[in-house]
This record gives structure tokens, C-alpha cells and sequence, in this order.
């Protein structure tokens, strides 16, 4: 369904190239000033038009409807919102009106539905993150009030990226709250991005994602676990192909007893001095910073040839016009963000 | 919470050292002969006891209480079953029961719960993963009926195990059916866990689950995406660190045009001639193979001296006795195949 | 929370004087043609301005933002959905921003949530319930298509209406395809309405709501039967104060022998002669017409000197302008229907 | 299905001459000193085989097997419980195997399901509902510690019982604390309740339910609304029919100027000089007391000849053997106790 969370609810709709797309908060507590900066900057991180993303142009700001009294403050009720659809150029799409792209959610959406909004890619169109977003920076909102920090960065752009970064914040702790990819890194990321790019091409990316400040005991020890809750928000993002938790991956390879985060009492506070669990231990928060990364596939829509599907069952090798990013993982961090927090405000609140 | 699933629904309930575990099974079809076998070989699958797993002896066959017919029915009401704890030897733990060890839950519970049941890892046991074993038989049957299969493997244990799994069920989609691991890997991953053992150690390892006879259309598009469902199935079994589907994290790392799944038509039938995306696009099921990975953290159960965190917050090096799993994801094989098969089971019904 | 449902389900938004109320359909099924007709019909009968209701002027009819296609045929997405606060005159309301009215939400809003938007009423208002109405006749054309006819009448305002109606249908069945009430009774009503108007006061009044159509076998039996599910529904409608199903409160005066529904089977269709149980038993549908009663309290908004109290505890006498509905169950009609609509379509999908 | 609640969540299975019925509590909070006497006091009032209910012999008590530490205090964990079957007279049902009796369950499951343990009515025995009483209990004790009580009393069998018990409880706000049955009442219910059986009739009553210390602030304001939560959980019960709050039907037939619980302010603290309402208005608690009655029919297993359909059709009048209450809302008082209480326990936690 188009609902997200149990007690900070996110609700959706709308379709890429509808007359918009919008949402319904629900649970935000009452007597808040909504701090409309945040949200606004929030968009503006995942807003296409900037430079390695789509070059479509939204401004993209959610209109109110509801929940937020005229001084701006919530009322408790659910905020209402709808983001216009304006610059929609559906005639770009035309040739796809029955035929399926390799890769996109064209052919699944019609063998589930047995029709489909074809234009920009109708409700599977990444432009539907933009409601995430917005709920988000809601969510981000509450969470800041009470010290806890979601960072969250492009680690890696094709072939190039941090060398272990995750293994690097499970040995550091620390470095949890001053990370930042180095601008060589990033530099090169760009390039990849720019080279895939001209070449008509698209490239994959991975996100890493720090969360500080978030105290011990937090998450549901069994079928909802932490690491469960946040694998299944970040699975849902557009693109999403993997989920590492902590160490992740590398921790199948180990021994036990070269991943043990001992505790250390420092002050009255119990801290590890490792972190290989990434600050989650039987799917409930240890106290210690979380982080993990998720992992996007290059968007299948290229500008190179590509053989389409007719409904019919008929192939054609085409070259599919359309605006669209070269590397969706860059967008995707905002929406990383963004489902980060709604997760823990869920559990939250 | 303690309850898995929206239609098909398992509520389980229990603590490692007290008299029992249990669970209902909630939205079991009526008129069903239930496959008692079936439910037994899943559970011996599992079973502690056997070579490699943890030497606690149990037969751990789930006693009916509802929901079944005298004649072995199901009757479309709740079916309620316990699991009675038999050889509990509380008495391993008597050191623990002030203390945290690292990499347990022993400490996030307490932070949570501010009380806990210390004896065997009280509800962070992996013990409660036969009551989802118990429910996934259930499923299995009905998916069983379907012409779904769900398979699991494990694929690596420490640093040995099949190379790059994920790329060959990719590359070619019909390895799907037929993949099984070869005996050589198999048997060097038995002795990687046996060094392991030896050692007083314990060892990662990584389960491969591959899913065939899924139709297409299978899946919710947004926020509840069948790769979001599975992940979050998957990340909440015990000591499970990462999740990637289809090519998974590798894609993060490919150009786009090197990984299209170019549609085919056979005879009527749409297939893909790859399967990169891991028969899941848009989070809806395409009517391929769906294959993914489950990377498992080691056991932090070691046999090794390591340092106790006491509740007071002094450190205290130990050596803890106890009977445990020199690889959790050994006896991890047939929790992914029951929490899979929940999992298609709710989307399904 | 905000949403009703589970498979077939409505979340709305809106303050009865911000710019919009609206909500959001999910669940509703791809490839139907939208009944624009029925919706606008069903809407009307809601809208106020009409005889016997507030004279509030709206058009009320809903802007549908997405999860429908061009050609009006539902994509199976969500259906967003705005309508906009037009004749909103705060001005009537600017005495009351800090004063709680008798019998109203507007204490226990203030009271759950610290701030309230006072201005007619705010969230509280009857307004939100055209957001109902909308779902109502989504789910109604669902139920249509099934065969399943939901009809409702006032059968009582004040201390006039149709005696025994509960019983009338319990001992003849077949009255609940053809039931209508009487142009003397209606008359009646009228009248009373119109007095209670005149005299600056409202009255109370009765639904009564048939259903028709509904195979046996529908509901569920144990904490979610169908009873409950209808009961739930109605008593979430704004002023609803009682509920029976069936012969309802007069059961409990009943010996059981004298209640009796006795099975008859006619050509083949199980039948009960009598209906008592007003179609539902054990929770679960038998096939025969459902009918039940929900009583409205009179609107607590009246013409006549009422005590506010201040937020700092002043009681002040005062008469309130603004325009209401001298008789809620009035208007509660189409919203009876619409609750019922969207209950058995999320049981039925 | 068979969970009733979200946060404070009672799931139960268990048919009533199966091997046992039982159920899992979850989200009772942990660090609690479990109150064992009230359980056992509540399911005492529940219990057959007392006077006036059915002869069924069961002690009835729970077992506990896991949630609990060995000294009885909870731990955050799941509370599963079994209540074992002893005394199932199966062969007193042996003629029932392939009849439907009218008004109960019978059909209407063998309708949903196909199949059905016909044996004491299966599933749909009251028996189930000594689950729900142990849940209750567990509910008010988090309720008592908070200062809620909850009171409820049989106020009406058949034709005899408490006159305009609504009406006086919200005229006179305060006799809710003070409230007992006169001796009178309770005697000519007794005798009515006799006289059912004698005759081999059974007869219906009513059950008037007090919430004294719920502060003001809690419920959800649209279509979760207290009310609408308390009447499902009322009508969800075995054999109810009618469920009103506050003044209830009566609301219908009155002038809005009639029934205003005007506010004051007694010492700083807001309370009404009536209670109409009932203690709710916009779904939201308001500090008052609540109130509300449920209505239940008579049991329809009678000792007198009944009209039996047979599965194929075919009608016999027979008179049923087997052990029944003759008023079956003597026995549904403690369990309108308990579903009030999982319904406040829920919201408030």
C-alpha cells in the first residue's frame, strides 16, 4: 500500500505526469513550529534541474493543506499536501504508450495492474520521492529536537568511491560524527558520473548513511528489528538493490572473535570501542552511532538503444527520448534521509 | 512486535530457559490437509543437535493445540502451537546473569526492557527462529500448491564459498532451477566452521535463497516493495548483517547499458534473456527467478576469553561456557526459506 | 490515526477553514471506469445548503489528482483527492478562539492536543465527513458491481419516525428490498426539524441502513466480526451515540425461544425465515439483508444562549453565530451509507 | 483475525474441545510484579459451572509460559499462555456433526470455511472468551496503576433489570463512583434468569459498563474515535446487539438545548454539570466519566425442539442436548470488563 510507518505515517499518491502528486502526514505531534526553511532545503537537495541529475524543472514546494495552523504551527491533525506537476512533457513519452522498457516497472506494473500511467513512468517515476522527502524533513524535525543527527553521502559513483568506508566506521567509532568524503573522492565520482553521462550512459552509486545521537534501547528485538526497519525503508527507495548494516557484508567473512565490540565504560556511559555492529545489537539500538549503505542500480532509462517490449510481444530496438538522471543515487541521498527518519520517528514517538 | 505478516500471520511467543515457545499461525486457509512431514523435515532441517550447529538436544516438534481437525484439517481458524523447552541447562549462564556480553543483545534489552531473562539469551535466542520455521512450513505448503519453490543454500562460511553467486544466477537465468552448490565448496566451507570450532572461534557465512514459480505482478510498488518485504524478513532473523538482491551491491558499480534484461518472447511466455534484476523490478515480481543473499554475522558465542560488561559497568574477562553454533548460518538455511515463504505466503492471499 | 480500512482504504486531511480537506483512496482496483456520476450524486445529497441542513454554501465536489488515467479508468494507484474551503466565513467564528462550547470537541481537542483550529469547528467539523462520502462511493461502485445494494433513511428526528422499524424487518425479511418510508412519517420529521429550527434548537435523530446483496460467509468471527466492523464505523460518525444490529437493544429483552431464525431452504438457497439476527451471525454474514440503527445526538451548535468556558476557567453566557444543521441526521445519511460502502468493500476485496 | 489491539495486543487461538485455547499478550509493558490474585479473581467471575451459567466444569486458569520471570515480574516479552480443555463433553454434540442450529455460528463459519469443529461450537464458543478475560486482566492492572478503574454490572435480563440507568448516570455525573445494583434489581433478574431455565428457555440482558479516572485528552478524533473503539470491542463479544454511549438511543429523540453538559470550573479543575456525553464528545476522552451499555441476546441453544438444517438441505426438529447458560451476559459481564480494558490499555500506551 502507499502508507509508511505505524505512529509517524507517511501516505501518498500521484503519478509522474498526473495534475500532481501529494501526501497526508499523520501523527506529527501538536504545538510545533514547522520550520519550513528545513523542508525547503530538504527539496531542494533532491530537486532535478541541478547538475548530474534530470535536467526537469520543478520547484517541487509542497503547498499545505492542512494540519498547520495560519501562525505555522501543527495542529496535531494530518498535514495535507500536494507538489503541482508542471513541467510535464508527456509527448515525450508517446512511443512508450504500449511498450515496455527493460529494467523499469513498465511490464510489472502492467501484469499487476493491466494498465499503467505510461507517461514519465507514471506512479514508479522517482518523482514520488519528492513526497518522501517533504515527510522527511517533518520527521527530521522531531528528531533534531531530541539530539539525534541523520547524515547522509554518494560513497560511490560506479567504479569509483570510499575504499571501506564501512569498515572504517566500525574501527572508528568516532569518525561517525565528522565524516565527510574527501572532495578527491568526490571529484572523481563527478567525473565517473559526467563520463557515463556523455557516453549516453548511466552508473550505479552507493549511499552511506550515519545517525547519530539516537540512544540505547531503541528498535523491536524480533520480526522488527532495527536493521529490519531500516533495510525495508531503503529497499523501498527507487533503485535500491542492497542493504549493509554495520560491517555488513564483510562480517560473513570473519571470525568472531576479531568483530567483538568490547564495551567500555567511560564516565558512567557504556560505549564499545569498536563498532562492528554498526550501534545495533539484536535489532535494538546500543547507544553507539548507526550507519550503514545502500546500494542503487544505474537507471535503466539511457539514451542508447534499447529493445522494447510491445504489449503484443513484439521487439524493437529503440533510442528513448526523456530527461533523466545519469546516476539516480545521487538524488537518492535526500531520500535516504528522508526514510531514515520517518523509520525512526516511527519508532520514536 | 512479535507478530510477522498481515494475512498469513505469525505471532510467536517464548524465552530460550522458560517452559516453552509457541506461536499462532493467523489466515491458514481452511480445508487444507496440513503436511505434517513437511512441517517435521523443516524442523529437523533446523534442529540443534547435528553436526556443525550447537549440541543442545531438542526435538523441537511444535504440539497443536487448534486450528487442525481431528483428521489433520486446517479449519480456517487460528492454528496455536508450543514448543516445550526440554534440555535447558540454566545453569551454564549462572555468570551472566549481571553480566553484558559484547556483540549480544544482552545489553540493548537491557536498556530497553531494564530487566531480562539472562538464561540462554532469553528471547534474543536463535531457539525463537523454530517457531518461524513452524509457520514457514505452513506457507511453504501453500505456495507448494502454487508451483512456488523456494530453495535456500549456504554459499560461504568465513572466507571460503561459491564465487560470485549473485553474477551467475544473473547471467543466466536458468542456473535458477538447478543450482546447487558443489561438493568441493561444500566441503571446504564444513571445514572452514570445523577450524573455526577448534579454535574456540566462530565464523560468518552467507545464505543464497532463490525463488522460482512466482508469477509476474507479485508485489505493492511504493513504501512495501517486494524487495523492501523480503529484506526486512530477512534482516530480522538473528545475526543477519546484509541483504542484496539480484545483482545486488555489484550493481552499484555497473553502467547501465550492462545490465539490461532484455525482454524475449518464448512462445508466448515474456521472460528476460538475464536476470540482473533479480526477477523484481519496481518491487513487483516479473515472473522470473527471484534470488537473493543473506549475509550472516559470526556468532559473538566464542569459547575464547572475552570481556564481560557487568551492570554496575565494570569489565571483567571471561570465558563463558554454554552449547553454541560455531556458524549461525548453518541452521540460517531454513529460517531464510520460512521467512521467505511468510513472506510470498501474505502477498499471495 | 486518520485511515479507514485496510485493503480498501481512505486517509483524509482537512480543517473545516483551511484552504482544502481532501484524502487519499488506496486499494481501490485498476481498470474500472469511475462512476464521476455516482460520486457527484452522492455528494450532493451530503452538500449543505439543501432544506432541513446549513446553509453553508459549497459545491463540495472533489479535484481527483491522480490514480485515475485520462480516460477516466482507475490505474489501481491511489486515488488523491482535493476539495476546496470556499464559503468559509471565519469571521462568524472569531468569539469562540479561545472559548470551549458545550457538547462540542472543542475542550477535549484542546485538551488532547494543546491547540485547536477553532474556526467552525476545525478538524472536528462535519465538513471532513464529504472526504467520506467521496470513499463511500468509490467503495459503493465496487459493491454495485458485486450486486450489493446499500440504501439508508432518517427514520426518526425528535421524538417522531417510524415505529418498530428494527423489528418490522427482523420478522419480515423480504420488507428489506422494498422498505421506504412513509410520506406521512417523512412529513413528520420535516416538521420537526423545522420546529426545533425555528425555535433556535436542533434534535436528535435515527438512520436506519439496509444492505442487500451480501452473500453469507463475509466478516470475521472473533474481535473484527462484522458487527463490529459496522458498529465501529458508524460510532466514528460525528454525533452518533448508539448502534443496534439486527433487533439490536430489544433482544435483550427477548426469551430465545421467541427469536428463533429457522433455517428454510428454498430451491436450494439456505434462507432464514425471520431475521433477528439481522444478517450477520457469529460475526459472519448468513445472506440475508443486513439492516441496523445508528441514533445522532442533537447538534450541539444551537441559536440559544449557551455557557462557553474560557481556556482560564471563565464561564461566560452566550449566543454563537454561525450556520448549522438543525438536525445532523439529516446529512448523516449519505454518510451511513458511506461508511457501510467502504467497511464491506475492505472486506470484500 | 484473531489480534485484537495494536499497541497492548492480545492474540488468541483455540477452539472449545480442542486440546486447549490460549493466547499471546504482547506489548505489556516489563518490570511489573504481575498481579496473579486478579487474574485468577477475574477468570472466577467468568468460570461455568457457578449459578445461573452453564454447567461446565473448568478451573480455568491460564498457564503462563513465557514473558514472565521465575519471580513473576514481566519482561517485555511476548506473554504466552494456554488454558487447557478438560471437561469437553464431545459426545453431547455427536448429533450436530453435519446440522446447523439456527441463530448460531453453525452456518455462517461452514459458509466462510467449508469446514467447522462443530464440537461446543468450535471456535465460536464463549469458551474463547476466557482469553480475553486473561488479557483484561493484564490490562487493568497497567489501568489500576494509573488510577482507571473500570466497573461493569448485569443491569438488565430479559424484561426486568434497572430503570433509565443511562439517563440517571448522566444527569447525576457522580453516582458513576457510587453505582450498585439494588438488591431488588439483581433479585428479579435472578428469578428471570431461572424462569428462562426451567422453562428450557434462555433470555437476554444488558450490561452497564462505568470508566471512572480516565483523564481528559484520549481517543482518536475521526474514525478511531472512543467510541467507535469501545463499541467495536463490545460488539465483537458473543451474542451483543446493541451498544450506546452516554445517553445513548435516547440522544435521538431529544432537543440539542436538552442534553448540554455545560462546563465548570470546580477549583481549577473543568468538569460538566452533566454528563449526556458520556464522558466523550469528538471521540476524545473529556474527564468525565464514561458510561455506556451493551445489549446481548439470548443464547439460542435452548432445551426446547429447534429446527435443525442439515448440510444438504434438509430440515429436522430436534431438541439439543448439552450444558448452556441461560443468560449468557451474566457471564459476559467480566468480559465487557476485559475488552474495555485491552481497548484503554491500548490507547493510553
Amino acid at each position: 500500500m502507499n502508507t509508511f510507518g505505524q505512529k509517524f505515517r507517511l501516505t501518498t499518491f500521484g503519478e509522474s505526469h498526473g495534475p500532481a502528486i501529494g501526501g497526508v502526514i499523520d501523527g506529527f505531534p501538536a504545538g510545533i513550529a514547522i520550520d519550513f526553511d528545513a523542508i525547503a532545503a530538504a527539496m531542494e537537495e533532491r530537486r532535478p534541474g541541478r547538475r548530474g541529475v534530470s535536467p526537469r524543472k520543478e520547484d517541487d514546494m509542497p503547498q499545505f493543506l492542512s494540519g498547520i495552523s495560519p501562525e505555522g504551527i501543527s495542529l496535531g491533525t494530518p498535514i495535507g499536501f500536494v507538489i503541482w506537476n508542471k513541467d510535464t512533457r508527456s509527448v515525450d513519452y508517446g512511443n512508450l504508450a504500449h511498450s515496455f522498457r527493460p529494467n523499469h516497472a513498465d511490464y510489472t506494473y502492467f501484469a499487476k495492474y493491466g494498465i499503467r500511467d505510461h507517461r514519465g513512468g507514471g506512479r514508479a517515476s522517482a518523482r514520488e520521492t519528492a513526497c518522501r522527502v517533504v515527510g522527511g524533513a517533518f520527521a527530521a524535525q522531531l528528531l533534531k529536537e531530541r539530539g539525534i543527527e541523520i547524515k547522509a553521502f554518494l560513497t560511490a559513483a560506479g567504479k569509483v568511491g570510499e575504499e571501506d568506508i564501512l569498515r572504517r566506521l566500525a574501527e572508528s567509532p568516532e569518525l561517525a560524527s565528522t565524516y565527510q568524503p574527501s572532495p578527491t573522492v568526490r571529484e572523481k565520482m563527478e567525473r565517473e558520473i559526467e563520463d557515463a553521462q556523455t557516453s549516453g550512459d548511466s552508473v550505479g552509486g552507493a549511499v552511506t548513511c550515519i545517525i547519530t545521537g539516537l540512544g540505547a534501547g531503541i528498535g523491536e528485538p524480533i520480526y522488527d528489528k532495527l536493521t529490519a526497519r531500516l533495510a525495508s525503508a531503503m529497499m523501498g527507495i527507487n533503485a535500491a538493490k542492497a542493504f549493509e548494516s554495520g560491517l555488513g557484508r564483510e562480517s560473513a567473512s570473519m571470525r568472531g572473535s576479531r568483530m567483538l565490540d568490547n564495551f567500555e565504560n567511560r564516565d558512567g556511559r557504556i560505549v564499545t570501542s569498536t563498532n562492528f555492529s554498526g550501534g545495533i545489537q539484536g535489532g535494538i539500538s546500543n547507544g553507539m552511532p548507526i550507519f550503514f549503505n545502500v546500494y542503487f542500480k544505474p537507471t535503466p532509462t539511457i539514451g542508447l538503444p534499447v529493445a522494447l517490449m510491445g504489449e503484443n510481444g513484439e521487439v524493437a530496438v529503440e533510442t528513448i527520448k526523456g530527461r533523466h538522471d545519469p546516476c539516480v543515487a545521487v538524488r537518492a541521498v535526500p531520500v535516504v534521509k528522508a526514510m531514515a527518519a520517518m523509520t525512526l520517528a516511527d519508532l520514536i514517538l
